[in-house]
C-alpha cells in the first residue's frame, strides 16, 4: 500500500506556483458551496509517519481555505473530562457540523496503532479497534459525512534524513520530541501494523489516501487535489448523502511519475544468461515444491498484464518446473452461467488449491477492477467495494498458509504494437490477436490508471504486487520465477 | 434479545391446520418466482439451542416447498478436503446459486460460538469472527443474496424438559448425543456468548430472528411467515439487489401474545405499602450513589412509554432521592438546529455523564425507532440500521462502566383514555395534553408493533429493557426505583 509513496515524488516550485492559485480558488469555492448546501460535514483524519508533513499540511489548508469554517482538533493526552467518559466521547464532541470541515489530528487510528506498536495488546484487539472504527465511519457516512483519511508516508531512509535535517535546523528543532526519535526505532513496527490497519479499514466509503511526504510541493498539491475532487463529487451529488466521492485514483501522480513510470523498462537478459538463470530458478522451484515444509502451505499466483505482455509464456516457464499433479492453470475468461449465478469471488474460491498444491491464475479476481471497471461492465459501487473485498479474500488465504504472489507484466506501447503486428504475420499466432486487443489498446491511459489504482489499493504486505518489466520476455520470465521462489522461501522461513 | 422467545408461545393444532395450506401455497409460489426471476439467492442460517427444533424446521421447509430447489448443507467435522483449505472455502462451495434456497445447518456462527464456549479463545477473537461474518454477509448481500438468520431458542427450563422428553421417547432418543447433554451444562455460556454474537451481527441487511422453539406449531408457522414476508418483499423489489426485505417485525407474534401482552397489568400497590417501599428504595438509591464503587461507574436511565404512562412523575420520584449535583434530567424533544447538523446520536453523546454521575433521559435515542419510524420522519433504511447503531452505542457505554437501564412504561388503552380526560379537567394539567397525544393514540397498533420490535432488537444482556406495568402509578414508580438499584448493585458486584 505504500509503494506509490516511496517513489520520490517531486514537484518543482515553478509548477507549484503555477497550480496553486487555481487550486486555492476552487477549494475555497467548494468550501462555501459546502456551507451553502449544509447537507454534509467533512471529516479529515490524519495519520502517518512522524515528520511526513501532517502539521504543515493542516497549516496550509487553513491558509488556503477559510479557517473560520475549519475546525482542527488534536487528540493527545485525554483530559480529565474525557477520561471520565467512554473513549469515543472525545471524538463525538469534536465532530464538525454539516457544512463545516473538521480535521482530526490524531484519532481513533493513532490510538490503536500506538497501543499495538507498544505491545499493549495483540492483533485480535487491534482488529477489534479497526472493526469499531469501520462501524463508526460507516454510520457517520450514512448520516451524511464525507470522510478523507490521509496517511502521510516516508520510507525509513527518508524519515531518518528528514528528522536529521529538522534537528539541525535551529528554526525547526523544537519539533522533534524524544518520542519521535524513539519512533525511528519502531518505524518497522509502525509501518507493519499501519499496513494492517489501512488494509482492513480502507473501504469504498472511506478509503485511505497514502501521501508521500518528502516533497512539500508534491504533498500539498496532492492533498489539495484529492480534497477538491472528493468535495466536488459529493457536492454535485443531488441526493441526501454524498455517494462515491472517492472514485478518483488514490494517487493522483501529479508529477506524472506513477508506479509504472518508475520501472526501468530497459532491463533485459541475453540468451546465455537467460538459459542459465531460467534453469537454476526452475530447479529451485521444483525443489521448494517438494520441500516438506510445502505441506503446510499452498501457492497461488496471479498473472495480470498488458495484452501481449507474455503472461502465457511466463506461465509455461513456471509450469515447466513442476510435476503436473502438483499444479493447475486456471485461465479466467467470461464467467460461465454457473459462475454468473454466484457472488463474484465464487469462481475463484472454487479453484483455491489444497495444501501442497499450486494454482496459477491466468487473469484473476482483479478483472473486476481492471477490465470490468474500464469497460463499464460494472458500476463504481461495485468496483470500489471490490478492493476491500479482495483484500479480505487474500487475507483469508494468507491466514490459512496460502502464499499469494501477484504479477503485473508491463510492456510499453511500442513493444505492444510490434508484438501485435508480429502475431498477425505468423499464421499459428493469429488466434492470439483479436479486435478486442486493438480496442483495449485505444484505452491505454484508462487501463494504466486502473492498474496503478489497483496496485495502490491492493498491494499489501501479506500479498504484494510485483511489477514485472516485460519488454524483454527473458528478463520477465526469470523475474517471475525468482519472485515466486523468494516468496516461498520467505514463507518457509517464517514457519 | 431472547425475551420474546421465552414467553411460552403456543398455537393450537386447529389454528395451524387452518393456516398451513395458504402459507404452503404462498411459499411455493414465492419459490418459483425466485427461480423465474433468478436475480438473487436465498441463504438461511440456522443456529440456537439444542432441541429447539432446527432439524424439524428444515424437514418441514422441504415438505412445504419444492425440495429440488432447496439445498441443505450441514457443517460438522471438516472433511480432509476442507481442512486442506482456508476455513471459508467450505461455505463458499455450498453457496446456493441465484434462484435457489440454501440452508446452512451449522455455519460460521456455530463455529465461533463453540470455540468461545469451550474457551479456545477470548472475546477479542470472538469479535474478530463476528466482524468477518459481517463482512462476508454484507458482501453476499451486495452481490445479490437474501439472508435469513434464525436462532432457535429455549429457556433453560424448556430445554431441560425438552431433552428429557426426547430421551424418554424411544422414537426420538437417538437424537440426543452426549454433546447435547453436555450443552445442558453449558447452556448459560452458550446463551451469554450467543447474545453477544447476535447483538453484534444483527444488521439491517441480515438481522437475527429469534424463534421460540417449544411449540412446534408456533415455531413452524413463524418461520414460514418470516420467510414468506422477506421473500415477497425482495421479489417485489425491481432493482438488482433486494433492499430492506427485513422490515417486518422480528417477532410476528402469530399467537397474538407479544411481550406487552405477557405483562400482568393488574399489578398495583396500596398507598401504605407504596410509601414504605418508595422511601426504602429511594434511600437505597441514595446510598448506592454515594457508595465509593460508584466512582468507577456512571448511570444512564432511559424513560420511554405510552403517552400519559407517568414517565415524568416516575423520573421525579427517582430524582427526589438524589443530590442535585449528581444528576441531570435531559428531556428529549425536537432536535435543535445544532443537533440537526450532526449525526443522530450526537445529541445523546453530549449528555453522557462522567463517572459518578447520573443522567435521566426523558425519551431518548429510541425516538428514531418509535416516533420517527411510526410517523415516517425517517425511512426504513434509517430506522432499520439504527438498531445496530444503538446496540453499538450502548456497548461503548457499558464497556466504559456506564450502567444503562431502560424503561418502557406500559399502560392499556382504557387507562390512557381516563388520564387524557382527567388532564383536560384539571386546569394546571391541561398543558400536558395536546392534539398530538390524541393523534398518537389513533396509531396505538403501529406504536405497539414498533415497541415490541424495539425490545426484540435492542434488549441485550448488557442493556436490557425493563417493561413496567404502569396502570398503577405507585407500582410503576417502585418498580423503576428497584430496577435501578438492582442494576447498580449488580454492576458493583461485578467489579
Amino acid at each position: 500500500m505504500f509503494e506509490s509513496a516511496e517513489i520520490g515524488h517531486i514537484i518543482d516550485k515553478a509548477t507549484f506556483d503555477a497550480e496553486e492559485p487555481a487550486l486555492r480558488e476552487a477549494l475555497l469555492e467548494a468550501q462555501y458551496e459546502l456551507k451553502a448546501q449544509g447537507r454534509f460535514a467533512v471529516l479529515i483524519l490524519l495519520c502517518g509517519i512522524e515528520g511526513a508533513g501532517k502539521g504543515e499540511t493542516v497549516k496550509l489548508l487553513n491558509e488556503w481555505m477559510d479557517p473560520r469554517l475549519i475546525q482542527v482538533s488534536t487528540f493527545d493526552q485525554q483530559t480529565d473530562e474525557e477520561l471520565a467518559r467512554p473513549p469515543a466521547w472525545r471524538y463525538w464532541r469534536q465532530l464538525p457540523p454539516k457544512g463545516r470541515i473538521g480535521v482530526f489530528f490524531g484519532n481513533w487510528y493513532s490510538q490503536i496503532l500506538q497501543g499495538r506498536v507498544h505491545k499493549h495488546f495483540k492483533n485480535a484487539v487491534l482488529d477489534q479497534g479497526v472493526a469499531s472504527a469501520e462501524r463508526l465511519e460507516r454510520m457517520l457516512c450514512d448520516e451524511g459525512a464525507l470522510i478523507f483519511k490521509f496517511w502521510f508516508h516516508l520510507s525509513k531512509q527518508q524519515m531518518k534524513a528528514r528528522l536529521k535535517s529538522l534537528q539541525d535546523d535551529p528554526l525547526h528543532s523544537w519539533r522533534i520530541s524524544p518520542l519521535d526519535w524513539q519512533q525511528s526505532k519502531t518505524y518497522d513496527k509502525f509501518v507493519r501494523y499501519g499496513e494492517r490497519v489501512l488494509r482492513r479499514s480502507s473501504r469504498d466509503y472511506a478509503p485511505w489516501y497514502v501521501i508521500e511526504g518528502v516533497d512539500e510541493y508534491y504533498r500539498s498539491l496532492t492533498v489539495g487535489r484529492i480534497l477538491l475532487e472528493g468535495l466536488q463529487a459529493a457536492l454535485a451529488n443531488g441526493s441526501q448523502a454524498p455517494s462515491q466521492p472517492h472514485a478518483a485514483p488514490l494517487s493522483l501522480s501529479l508529477d506524472k511519475c506513477g508506479l509504472l513510470d518508475s520501472l526501468d523498462m530497459e532491463q533485459h537478459l541475453d540468451k546465455e544468461d537467460y538459459q542459465a538463470q531460467l534453469i537454476a530458478e526452475q530447479a529451485r522451484l521444483s525443489g521448494l515444491m517438494r520441500d516438506k515444509r510445502m505441506r503446510r502451505h499452498a501457492l497461488v499466483t496471479v498473472f495480470e498484464g498488458n495484452d501481449a505482455a507474455g503472461k502465457g509464456s511466463a506461465i509455461r516457464r513456471v509450469a515447466a518446473a513442476l510435476d503436473p499433479r502438483q499444479y493447475r492453470i486456471v485461465p479466467v475468461g467470461a464467467p460461465t452461467d454457473e459462475e454468473q449465478a454466484q457472488p463474484y469471488l465464487w469462481r475463484f474460491w472454487r479453484h483455491i488449491p489444497s495444501r501442497g498444491k499450486f494454482t496459477l491464475f491466468d487473469r484473476s479476481w482483479y478483472g473486476r477492477v481492471l477490465v470490468e471497471r474500464v469497460e463499464g461492465f460494472c458500476g463504481p459501487d461495485d468496483w470500489l467495494r471490490a478492493y476491500g473485498e479482495i483484500n479480505d479474500f487474500e487475507e483469508q488465504l494468507v491466514d490459512a498458509g496460502v502464499v499469494v504472489v501477484k504479477f503485473w507484466l508491463a510492456i510499453d506501447q511500442d513493444t505492444q504494437l510490434q508484438r501485435f503486428k508480429a502475431r498477425e504475420q505468423v499464421p499459428f499466432k493469429r488466434f492470439k490477436i483479436t479486435e478486442d486487443d486493438w480496442r483495449n489498446r485505444e484505452k491505454w491511459p484508462q487501463y494504466r490508471e486502473a492498474v496503478e489504482d489497483m496496485v495502490d489499493r491492493t498491494s499489501t504486505e501479506i500479498a504484494p504486487w510485483t511489477l514485472v518489466e516485460a519488454n524483454d520476455k527473458r528478463f520477465a520470465r526469470v523475474k517471475v520465477l525468482r519472485t515466486i521462489n523468494e516468496a516461498l522461501e520467505a514463507a518457509f522461513a517464517k514457519d
